[in-house]
């Protein structure tokens, strides 16, 4: 796959897959009118943990799929991708609570739909793990980002913030094991590599933040933070994350309508 | 005490109290420049952890006591304090390791100048239990009034903030309990109605980050950190105001010189 920017028609199930990504808030409303159109599945490529179980709860568990991307891209207007950057999409099959769930001919339909269309997709049995993997870069950089101000190349060039980003990282592996994802420490390492190679770099926190639209805390550091506590599993650094965005995100938006 | 604004001349051992406030790094300069005039005692009427032991090893244990102060004042010119509002300064005697000191004669002496000159202080044996006690209110609202941009009533009007505030209070409790002061934990509802009645109020930090000038990070942080660790105690919270207050002081100050 060229890293050049293009932009592709996609056909109908790559339609229907990539049209929801957006923020975990306004989601919920768009897949409600989703419903409406009776289509055949959802599926939810965004970060974030516990929006599937939320669309399952409307449309029913067998019709929701979830993915992850680690690729740079904007929605230009319906059925547009405008793809910038690098990357992969990861797709699964959502089942009750995240359990693990084998891959259909369904499944294997939707990725031959992206193949074709020039998008490479790894399929996964195991969307729980996938979620929590792009939690690791997800929490510590989405966050710092807003809570201080930062490029990913500024936090990466202080030895305190990237120590305190390696610290988080390791609270997120804990937060995956209390759900019985296994991420190896080195994991951590391939992240900080990942990010020290990025180009300065606004996480989609901080964009969201300097347009004064509502953060996606819940979906990246309520939920998992929820259910790791639900699992007996305390991740302090984590939890203060949590409060500081709270306390911006409401000052933010305060300070806008006001 | 009249809560009234008033300027004051202070007497000879008053002044060479109260000369000294000012923020960490410059005061270890100040006391080098003091020990030349071989005055009787230094007093280090400042916040933070671990300042006296610095200063006794150049003056030597016996000439050093420390004070906390629970008022807000400026140093006009050399000898003259401008008082602004409320407030109590506690002094105590420095011994070795912060151990346990007796009131002596010389402090009464000492405590006999304040009075006269119409400021009330009390002397405590245990100059590390004040010390402590006075990080309750300083570790969570300087460190978050630095890195939320934010002023200790927006601080308390939000649930979140207000609750992290209470949280990084308990972490200082422990880090006391680790060197045997023991601060009940009805002190932290009185810090929170305290800082309830305060008026809108930017912390002395704050004011420093402003001013672009070194954050009192290691006094009032770090070595509270470092001597809990000492002790085997983990303060999580608190270590990650450390690293955030770190990479903030360290960009502000480069930005300013570049």
């Amino acid at each position: 796959m060229s890293n050049r920017p293009r932009e592709k028609q996609f056909s109908f199930y790559s339609i229907q897959s990539v049209l929801g990504r957006g923020n975990y808030q306004l989601s919920i409303i768009n897949y409600q009118l989703l419903k409406l159109y009776l289509w055949k599945l959802i599926s939810l490529i965004q970060n974030g943990l516990s929006a599937e179980p939320e669309i399952a709860k409307i449309v029913g568990d067998d019709r929701v799929i979830g993915g992850v991307c680690n690729l740079a891209s904007n929605k230009v207007i319906f059925g547009y991708i405008h793809h910038i950057d690098y990357g992969l999409i990861r797709i699964g099959r959502y089942a009750r609570n995240y359990q693990f769930a084998e891959i259909t001919n369904k499944m294997r339909e939707i990725y031959q739909d992206f193949e074709s269309a020039g998008v490479p997709v790894n399929l996964t049995e195991y969307l729980l793990l996938e979620r929590w993997k792009k939690l690791v870069w997800n929490i510590p950089y989405n966050s710092l980002s807003v809570i201080l101000d930062a490029r990913t190349d500024e936090i990466m060039g202080d030895a305190n913030t990237r120590n305190l980003v390696t610290e988080i990282m390791q609270e997120v592996l804990e937060g995956a094991k209390s759900c019985q994802c296994q991420i190896p420490d080195s994991y951590i390492q391939k992240m900080l590599d990942h990010t020290n190679k990025l180009r300065p770099y606004l996480t989609s926190m901080k964009i969201d933040y300097e347009r004064r639209r509502p953060l996606e805390i819940e979906g990246i550091i309520g939920n998992p933070l929820r259910i790791a506590s639900e699992a007996g599993v305390k991740l302090p650094k984590i939890g203060m994350l949590y409060q500081q965005l709270k306390f911006l995100d409401a000052r933010n938006r305060q300070n806008f309508s006001s």
